[in-house]
C-alpha cells in the first residue's frame, strides 16, 4: 500500500473542506425537498474551468437514476467536469423513466446556469428511494444555487448532504511534493438509514493539482479500496453510493507517474478521515471497530475475511456487550469462504491474546473485556503464514439501530 | 421439486418426535454439564440393530471435534450406525487435540455400552465452544444412558439438545406408499444464540424404513437443501452444525428409486417442521418470514436472492417496525450478486403488490403495513422470466435479539 510507503510527514491537515483546494466555489441552499425541516438540501460544487474528473459508483445492480447518469457524462467527457449538482431529501431511486429524465434535467439546468454542456455536469443525490424529485423547486434551486457561487463555503456543502447524519463531515490535506504543494479537500455523508429508507454514502473530493483523468481515476479507486470500502455499518449497499472527485490544477503542480504516490496520500488522508467519521455515526453506534486482518494468501482473501467479521450479527452485538468472545471472531472468519489454518490462527482484542494454536485464553478474557468497554475496538486476526492484510472499520450493532431502522416510515 | 410433485395425502403427521419410528430406543439425563440448572444435557438414540446413517455437517471452516469424528465414523463405516450420543452445554468446539479425544471417547463409550464398534456410534455436541467437556461426568452418564434406553420418550431428546431455545422441537409422520406405510420422526435445536457463545443447530431424524445408505444421504441432502439450509436467524454458521439420520428398516418398508420420492416427502415434512420451528425461536423473534423467490434463472441464484434478502438487517428491522420497505427488499437483491432485470422485477408482502415494472406501488403500503403487524410475514420476489425458484425462512431482527447476544458472558 502506498500509504505505508510514503512518509507521512507530507500530508498537513489543514482546516475546511471540499473548498479547501484552490479553483472551487460552491453553493447550497433549501430547495425545498426537505419540507419537514427547512434545512439545505440542495448543492452545488463548481470549478472555475473544466477540470478533470473520475468517479466510483454503488455495486448495488440497482442503480439509482444519478448514477446511471453521471457514469454516462463521465464516459462521455472522458473524465471532465465543471460541477457536480446534489441534493438530499430525495434519492430519485426506483423512479423509472421520469426518474432518469429529472437527473438529466439536473445536470442540463446546471450546466446552462454555468454556460457548459450537460455532459460536464454530475449529479447525486441521496433520501426516500421511490419518490420522484420536485422539480418544480429543484430547478430554480439549481439557478439560485449557480447564481451564489462562492469560495470557502465547503461546510454549507457538508450539512446540504446530510441527512440521518448525526454531524457534517469534512477533511482536508495539503501535500507537499518536490514540485511544491498541492490541497486535497472532501465531504461525505452516510452511512446508515437515511430517511427512514436507504444507507446511502456519497463523497465529493477536490484537488488543485492538475491530474490527467485516467491517473485521478485510479488513484481514487485505489484511495476507496482502502478507505470508502473498507468500511461497513450492515452490510447493505445502496442504489445510490458514489463518490466523485474533481482536480482543478489551480495551484500549479501537475501529477504524473513520480507524483502519483503523493496524489494517493492526499486521497487516502481525506477520504479515510472521511470513512472512519461514517463509521463512527452509523445509526445507534457507540463504538468504532478497527479490524485488522493479517497473514492472509491474498489481499482479497483478507479484505473478505474482515469484511465477514465486520457484518457478523453475533460480533457486532457481542462488541456491544463489551463480550470478549473470540469464538465469535473465529467462527466469522471460518465461514467466509476462505481456507486458512485455525491452528495457526490468532485473534486478539486490544492487544490482547484470546485465540493462538487453536486454542483459547480465557483468562485473559477481563483484560480484553476493559479494552471493549471503551470507544475505539481494535480486533487482530491473524491467519497464518500468508504475506496479505487488510484493515476494516465498522461500528457496534446496538438496540438503537434496531429502533432507527424498524421505526414505521408515515 | 419432489415435494410439489407428489401427492401430499400421503404424509400424514402422527404424534410424538425422533421415537415414533419403530426399531429405535432412546435414554436422555443430567450428565451435570449445564451445572447451572441442572436440566438435561445428555441423551442416547440407539437403533435396535446397525442401522443405515447418513449426515450432513457445517460448512464453517472451522470444525468443532464431534463434528470431525462424526465424518470419520460415517465414512468408515460407510454410512452404518447403531448410535447417536449428544450433549448440550458444551459444543467441544475449539479444544484442539483433547478435544477429539473427548470426542471420540464419547462414541468408544457408548459403543462399548451398546456392544458395537466406535466407528458405528455418531457424536454431537452443542453450548459453550472453547471448554473442554467434563469426562468425569460425561463418561459414567453414558453408561447410565445407554441402561435407560427404552421407546417413546424422544420428547425427553427434544429436550437434552436444548440450549437457549423458548421450545422442544419435534415432528413425525407416517407416509403411505403402495408397498405399505413406514414412518420418519425427528427433533431439532436451535438456531439463536447457544449460550451465551454460539448459534448451533443439531437435527435428530430417524425412520424406520429400509433405506441403502447412498439412498438415504442423497434424500438427506435433497430434503435439507429445501428446509434446515433454507432457514436463517442472522446469518452466522456454526461450528458445530449438523444433521443426522438413522434408517432402522423395522418397517419392513424397503426404499428403492421407485419409492424414493416417498422417502423424500416424509423427510421434507419433518425436516421444514422442524425448520420452521427452528426459525420461529429465533433469539428475539417476532414474526416467522417466509420469501419466495421465482423467475430466477437457477435455483442457486433464486436462494443467493432469497438469503440475500433473509439477512439483510435493513429489511429485518423493517419488518420488524411493521414497515413495508420494498426499496430495502430490491436493494438486498440488487447486491446479491445476481444478475437480473429490475425493470421486470415485482415485490409482494402478504400478497400486496408494492413494486412492479421498477416503479413503486406506495398506495398499497398500508394493506401491507397490515400484514406486516401479525406474527407470519411472507414477501414474494418475482425477479422475471427465469423458471426457478426457492423458499427461505426466517424471522425479524429485534431489540430483544441485540440485547440477549450483546449481554456479558459471565
Amino acid at each position: 500500500m502506498a500509504d505505508a510507503a510514503s512518509p507521512v510527514r507530507d500530508v498537513t491537515p489543514v482546516a475546511a473542506g471540499v473548498m479547501a483546494p484552490a479553483g472551487f466555489q460552491s453553493a447550497a441552499l433549501h430547495a425545498g425537498i426537505k419540507t419537514a425541516t427547512g434545512a439545505l438540501d440542495l448543492a452545488i460544487i463548481a470549478a472555475d474551468k473544466t477540470a478533470s474528473a473520475a468517479g466510483i459508483f454503488t455495486s448495488n445492480l440497482v442503480q439509482a437514476a444519478p448514477i446511471v447518469v453521471s457514469r454516462r457524462h463521465l464516459a462521455a467527457s472522458e473524465g471532465r467536469a465543471r460541477a457536480i449538482v446534489v441534493n438530499s431529501g430525495c434519492a430519485n431511486a426506483c423512479t423509472g423513466h421520469r426518474g432518469l429524465t429529472d437527473a438529466e434535467r439536473m445536470t442540463a439546468e446546471t450546466a446552462a446556469a454555468l454556460d457548459t454542456t450537460p455532459e460536464h455536469v454530475l449529479v447525486a443525490s441521496t433520501g426516500v428511494i421511490g419518490v420522484n424529485l420536485k422539480m418544480e423547486k429543484v430547478v430554480p434551486a439549481i439557478g439560485n444555487a449557480v447564481a451564489a457561487l462562492a469560495p470557502g463555503k465547503g461546510d454549507e456543502v457538508a450539512r446540504a448532504i446530510m441527512t440521518t447524519d448525526l454531524a457534517p463531515k469534512e477533511h482536508a490535506v495539503t501535500v507537499q511534493t518536490a514540485r511544491g504543494a498541492f490541497t486535497v479537500g472532501g465531504t461525505a455523508k452516510g452511512a446508515g438509514m437515511i430517511e427512514p429508507n436507504m444507507a446511502t454514502m456519497l463523497g465529493f473530493l477536490t484537488t488543485d493539482a492538475a491530474v490527467p483523468s485516467a491517473i485521478l481515476q485510479r488513484a481514487l479507486k485505489e484511495s476507496a479500496r482502502e478507505t470508502f470500502n473498507a468500511i461497513t455499518v450492515d452490510g447493505d449497499t445502496s442504489t445510490n453510493d458514489c463518490v466523485l472527485v474533481l482536480a482543478s490544477g489551480a495551484c500549479g503542480v501537475t501529477i504524473d507517474e513520480e507524483l502519483y504516490p503523493a496524489l494517493l496520500d492526499g486521497l487516502l488522508a481525506v477520504s479515510r478521515e472521511l470513512a472512519i467519521a461514517i463509521v463512527r455515526g452509523g445509526e445507534g453506534a457507540t463504538k468504532l471497530v478497527t479490524i485488522h486482518v493479517r497473514g492472509a494468501r491474498t489481499r482479497d482473501e483478507a479484505h473478505r475475511v474482515a469484511k465477514t467479521i465486520a457484518n457478523s450479527p453475533l460480533v457486532k452485538t457481542a462488541i456491544h456487550g463489551a463480550d470478549p468472545n473470540w469464538g465469535r471472531i473465529v467462527a466469522a472468519a471460518g465461514r467466509s469462504g476462505v481456507m486458512f489454518d485455525v491452528e495457526r490462527t490468532t485473534v486478539r482484542v486490544g492487544g490482547v491474546l484470546l485465540f493462538e494454536d487453536g486454542l483459547p485464553h480465557d483468562q485473559n478474557a477481563p483484560l480484553a473485556a476493559r479494552h471493549l468497554n471503551g470507544t475505539d475496538v481494535v480486533i487482530e486476526v491473524d491467519l497464518g503464514p500468508g504475506g496479505s492484510g487488510c484493515t476494516v472499520w465498522t461500528c457496534d450493532l446496538s438496540a438503537e439501530y434496531v429502533r432507527i431502522n424498524g421505526e414505521y416510515r408515515t
